[in-house]
């Protein structure tokens, strides 16, 4: 993985203004804002009788999912389609061929085609970063996940979320619950998080789910949920990413489920008027929707 | 499956107007004639310069093939691309999943996403309707195919064929030849036709691919095409839905063909002007394109 | 595969106009030049900001891919949206289909949702050609590669390539090197080349992979890079069309490579001033992209 200044130097341009959207870390606080100042204002379009807007008209989206993903592809699909750019949607399977060949391959051709921006999802920790360094000058990345680096989109989209319900992020208190460990968003959403200000930041899993040195991110660890539950304003409960298991870091997935698993009993220790964010009902999800 | 009441309450606003259209089960003569003159309206569109209208500007329509087929999805797409909406293809396999936790998230999903309408098609049969009770109130639903159950815009084109051809409905004698235990097609057809008053709607199958009870839905059974044929005006052929049958329910395709194939022999029992519609070749269809 | 008279009756109006693009052979170089002249005013508009012109607005183009290819897919797409027509993307596999029947089915679909202009990829040679015989009127079909026969858009566009650096056709000396006996581009190369009025063209490549009577084309067979390459000034690299190599027409793929592959040696023997044209790097594009 990329240092810090290194990917700064890449999604930033000399003034500090977004060129790419790589990763939350780095970026500041009147950045982030700004990002969810700017998508508040099309939260009103979905109700509206005309969802369309010409901000993107003559534009062209490429997404390019190296990693197939039908709920996010839909939804940057129809996103560019309602700014009114014109949309390529390019499901790349990486199983066949010799990746870093294809990679760059593609970039050539998509190059002649004169796209202006392309949404990058790979299974390669610093896939979307290593497009960035590799487009012209006028082609903007988005990260739509990579590997278990950063989902910032995703990120972002919870950070509007907990806004929308609580107004402001000092003072709040987050708990994070679960598959730490693959968990791309969740790496973004702590950075967020420590950007925007909340109190604390808490995450709770088994130490097997843990990366390690996570402390150094800024969060506080808990591996009982009756010690880390309490008192909090947010619950985000994360989805075990099973297909990235590479070995078993479980003992069992329902004695995951009884400790770590959300109940009623449980959410009592939270705040009463805590929010939980969560990716779908956990004991399906993870089964049919990869997020 | 449901009962008419209840169908009728999940399609029809309070007014009687469509909200959903999911079967032609209950509607009134009235509604079915506004659908073909609607229709008609646009028929000459394709032979126009700018095959384009501004009527779905700003909308967004989800095809939700859970069902695969190319040629009813890309004539949905085209349609909607033609009144400008915006377009979302979902081609789900409900193969690898636990279907109804599937359908409940991707729901989920499409909500947050402020579709307008969803196109379903799929193979159970009861899908569009479970759909249309679970959608928030602003979303319309469209049954593109459910089972064995209903294919309501596939009917109405037949309707619309059959208006274009004889002018009026009234005193026609209509012919259903073929597999009528799996066509969902000739459901609604059956109901169409009952509805705008043909004077006489008549099966012709072997007795193993008629539906138990089919009198019921106010037509005559025939078993064999001489006297089935004789001084129709319509002559509908259905495919042998092969891929639906669960058993050995005809004793050779050969036989079946030689006894309920359209040859110039038989077509002469019918009225020297009769039309006859027909869903390809037969002998090549059923195998290169479910319809 | 059929007589030039019969293709010429085919893609050309009695006024010598295109109506059809399925081969080069036969069109004359004021017919190229207005190609090559319409596509010119096209290549600044990658660079604007709306890449967008309203010229086939309310038209329907289909791309019909009965052989898969994501980028020629893709440039074809793109290339409709920035025209601003409706495009249904079509990927039909041949393989679990009787061909014959399911190409006429489609096409029947294809004719009632009045698609103005089919583009159309097919294993076979001769494939667009029967595609066009079978369309209404008012249909336009572009080849966008059939079998071994042709490939003409791509052909042009290497075309326009050779006049941005070469100003003028007249005088040059070009090479064409490799897989000659599988590529339909070379084919139709070599006929927009003569037709152009290049000085020389030279093929250059083992027998093995030489289509019988090639000097019938109206070029100069070498069999070695040292003697083919002297003095021209432009090289056109092929890439070996494993996918459709049915015997072993070679010794050993790093032998081809030692005695055909461009090195800087070999590019020594060529105008000091010469351009180089490839599918991408040698080595890794025929594994990654078929073109």
């Amino acid at each position: 993985m990329l240092s810090q200044n290194h990917y700064d130097s890449i999604q930033l341009t000399p003034e500090g203004q977004l060129k790419h959207f790589l990763t939350i870390e780095g970026l500041s606080a009147s950045l982030l804002t700004e990002i969810l100042d700017t998508a508040d204002s099309f939260v009103d379009m979905g109700a509206q009788q005309v969802k369309k807007v010409p901000l993107l008209r003559g534009k062209t989206v490429a997404n390019l999912f190296f990693e197939s993903s039908t709920r996010t592809l839909s939804t940057f699909e129809l996103a560019a389609k309602r700014l009114s750019a014109d949309v390529l949607n390019l499901n790349i399977s990486t199983s066949s061929t010799s990746k870093g060949e294809t990679l760059k391959d593609t970039l050539m051709t998509l190059r002649a085609m004169h796209c202006d921006m392309f949404v990058v999802r790979h299974s390669a920790s610093g896939a979307a970063h290593f497009i960035a360094e590799h487009v012209t000058p006028d082609v903007a990345v988005i990260n739509a996940g990579d590997g278990r680096h950063a989902h910032p989109t995703q990120a972002m989209l919870d950070m509007l979320t907990i806004r929308q319900h609580k107004g402001d992020f000092a003072g709040l208190k987050v708990a994070i619950v679960g598959d730490l460990l693959h968990s791309r968003v969740a790496r973004s959403q702590i950075h967020a998080l420590r950007t925007l200000g909340v109190a604390e930041i808490r995450v709770i899993a088994p130490l097997t789910l843990l990366p390690r040195h996570i402390e150094a991110m800024g969060v506080k660890v808990f591996t009982e949920m009756s010690r880390g539950l309490r008192d909090v304003d947010v619950i985000i409960m994360l989805r075990l990413q099973k297909e990235r298991m590479q070995s078993a870091l479980l003992p069992s997935e329902s004695e995951f489920y009884k400790l770590y698993g959300l109940t009623e009993a449980k959410l009592a220790y939270a705040r009463t008027d805590a929010i939980v964010m969560h990716p779908g009902r956990l004991t399906a999800v993870w089964k049919s929707n990869p997020a």
